[in-house]
């Protein structure tokens, strides 16, 4: 007789399966679809949820969970089959309420969604956007209208990317998060800092070619993994053997395409240094949005934009482009590229006013769920926000209300978790650099596999065995804080801008 | 109430969304997949095929089968309605006979094998890939017991590629075919043809300007098309509006990436004229794939080797690669690529000796089906038929067995098509030669749009409404048969060779 433990993952490795079939569907929309292969993708990923969802919620895997449960009743908390049956429980007694049309509509909607947005972005158009957002926030209302267990509405979507996360709790660290940074902020806007090498005509393949080199130092491996192009960069992956990241270019800017790539390849690593034992179950994935994001964000920023890393890059870039940049020297693109300045684009932003543009999101995403604000307020909304938290005017919905996908995926609850993967990042990076003493020389001298091998021991290699609290307890001994991004960043802005900062 | 009809179509759609899935699963694997990404891939196939088939063959399917057929009785035969029910009651009863267990492990062998397969023939060593071949060999033996109602074994599977159509019958067809061909072949032997203009040094991005031209000459949409890299070329479509085709390209024969471009955009454009009505149908789709490949040799052949094309090809050719090809003339071109020689690679070889080449494998393939020929005992006996057939040596099994992707990937009974397809294109080429007086005049010009849209009316835009035999009736008013390729491609040759062929 075979275990119950067993023909669940037997069930969950199907479904499993389904998801691969998903997660290329919108691979593929974002990268490789021809213009018009929109509708045929949405009605696929709508059917796709539609079977998954059935199958996850039906009365056999409560069963089978049922029984599952028992198997491992007495089992090490942290064996793989408990915090399977752990995570897959708590999943599936969510996934009961809600209804599989439901389901499969928000997934067709997100598809088509996306399709609207980026000819929405392109033309600067809200008016083409609004009834898409309008119907996205209709399901997702209906969405959170499935439970009566979560404290406010928001709550319910916010769970879905940080799970067992609450709305005030993100609250109160974004509060204290903003108590610091806006100071900050004002103080270093009285500064100047050059950043005109990161300023010019950059060809494309250039920096293709540059990205290309630092992923590989990073940890990305060609026969596992490939990097496309696309208008708004992700990853995703089909199993660590299968890891895709992409990136964007601008030709007048450096950072875009390294800083995307460096970030996006931090996303990868983080799937790809999942054990192999949870391939192919619910376990096998980053632990939350938030965690995810830290390590695509400590890898852009306590790294990318590091002094020691600098070490590396400018001469790379100095080899690559030559001309003006032939003899950039590290402390010139250190200094660049943390210049600290209000913009427009979260993507963009420097390390002390992203979380700005997270908050912001934060705030009018509740009042859109509740009902506090209406679509056709949003640009306007949007616009005496950025006025008001970054003292910028918007010029266009492009470069405001329009530029981030999410939205038009139905992605609502989402954004948050950048901001809290910065604080993650931040308590990491005093870890890691405590438990490797010369990371600094290893860095600065372009080895990079000291600190993944240190992430994929203590983060990655646990996939979604844990919470986040029990993760970060385990790795940091404690939960999320704001403290430790804070004091990393007054600490390099400090080198950055010569002045003292506490 | 919703007519059963219509709750049939409904499901039936959520079943070609699975179809789609599994059609970006495999052309994801033949383009654009990392190396190592190949068991998850495998692994999604057969859960989706899985799905696929339980879904399908379960009663609620044969209940609206049911009803549907009493609701379309007395409507006219040829209705979309009629159609459809008449097309899925045939694949519904063939498809109950099999085990889902069998269908699933078909699709991950399929896949399994097809990137077992692609290092195989890169090192031209079949032992690696003979246990794959052995296994998909075994799976199609099971699926052949699956059914009692067919003369042979072979009949099984080659309804599957040809509905309808018997293995006797091909064998009929393909007998009077050879006897054709091999005094053709013996006779055209004695002379010689230059074609050194085809062989050179060709830079593969030059190669894909010319193909990308000339495809567009024939109908490949930006907006709705990709054209793409590959081992083994085919054409994919996700709809009439996401249509894929892909190609390889040798850098020293001009032949291999341009013609290849215009098989597999003939078989682009088959599945991007069907009609809107049957889209995400299983009408939707090519009828058959003798008919499917009809289309594309149509294109590769009938029109990229005619004479007035190559008015066409040679100023283009001239243009693009420059030096000794800069006073290319199009009689020069038109004979280098109707050269008539034995070659050993199927889809390089010339419109002659090409059907012996599947009159082997369909040989082959049956000897092996019914167990009179062992898997181990394959690569000599391919060896010795290729010698018997074309009178050549076969120096290593990359040229020989391993050169088709077919048999890895489990599409046993499917070689034969590809003659059928010729036959069929022949008396299509007839026909709309007499319905279209000038189309020598319009493809001399480099105007195709009066032939597709010929194709269109007459075969595309059906779909799979009607069997091969009511499809050739109404097209050219009978049967497949072989006299008309035979006699096209005799007055192709007495004019390439300035002999009588008769």
């Amino acid at each position: 007789m075979t275990s119950a433990v067993l023909q669940l993952r037997e069930r969950l490795a199907g479904l499993e399966d389904l998801r691969v079939a998903s997660g290329l569907l919108h691979w593929d929309q974002q990268t490789m679809m021809p213009p018009t292969g929109g509708p045929q993708h949405a009605e696929a990923l709508g059917t796709l949820e539609q079977l998954s969802h059935e199958r996850f919620i039906d009365a056999e895997t409560g069963r089978l969970l049922h029984s599952a449960a028992a198997e491992v009743d007495g089992a090490a908390p942290e064996s793989d089959d408990a915090c399977l049956v752990r995570l897959v429980r708590r999943r599936w007694e969510k996934a009961t309420r809600v209804p599989t049309e439901l389901a499969a509509e928000m997934a067709r909607a997100g598809s088509a969604g996306q399709e609207a947005w980026v000819a929405a972005r392109r033309d600067s158009d809200f008016a083409a956007f609004a009834p898409y957002l309008e119907h996205n926030l209709e399901l997702a209302r209906r969405y959170v209208d499935c439970f009566d267990d979560f404290e406010c509405p928001y709550d319910a979507l916010l769970d879905d990317y940080q799970p067992e996360m609450k709305t005030t709790d993100v609250a109160a660290l974004f509060a204290a998060l903003k108590a610091e940074l806006v100071p900050l902020i004002a103080k270093l806007s009285q500064y100047t800092m050059d950043d005109s090498s990161l300023h010019g005509h950059f060809p494309v393949e250039s920096q293709r070619k540059l990205a290309q080199e630092v992923v590989r130092l990073m940890g990305f491996d060609g026969r596992g993994w490939r990097m496309d192009d696309t208008v708004h960069p992700f990853a995703t992956s089909f199993g660590s053997s299968d890891v895709r990241i992409t990136t964007r270019w601008d030709e007048t800017y450096l950072g875009t395409g390294l800083f995307g790539a460096m970030h996006e390849c931090g996303h990868g690593l983080y799937e790809a240094g999942i054990a192999p034992a949870l391939q192919r179950t619910p376990l096998g994935h980053g632990q939350s949005l938030g965690v995810h994001e830290s390590q695509s964000r400590l890898w852009e920023n306590m790294v990318g934009r590091g002094r020691d890393f600098s070490e590396v890059l400018a001469p790379l870039i100095a080899t690559i482009f030559g001309g003006e940049l032939a003899n950039l020297d590290p402390l010139t693109l250190f200094r660049a590229v943390n210049r600290i300045r209000p913009s427009l684009i979260r993507v963009e932003a420097d390390e002390a006013t992203y979380s700005l543009h997270i908050i912001l999101r934060f705030e009018l995403e509740q009042e859109l769920i509740e009902g506090r604000l209406a679509v056709r307020d949003l640009p306007e909304a949007w616009n005496a926000r950025i006025e008001e938290y970054l003292g910028l005017t918007v010029p266009d919905d492009r470069r405001g209300v329009l530029q981030d996908v999410h939205w038009s995926a139905g992605l609502i609850g989402y954004f948050s978790t950048y901001a809290l993967g910065n604080m993650i990042a931040g308590q990491l990076w005093w870890k890691v650099r405590a438990d490797l003493p010369d990371l600094s020389q290893q860095i600065s001298a372009g080895r990079l596999d000291g600190l993944r091998e240190w992430l994929v021991e203590n983060v990655h290699r646990y996939g979604s065995k844990f919470t986040t609290a029990e993760l970060l307890e385990r790795a940091v001994g404690g939960p999320i804080e704001t403290g430790p991004f804070v004091s990393y960043l007054k600490g390099k802005l400090s080198d950055v801008y010569e002045i003292p900062l506490s």
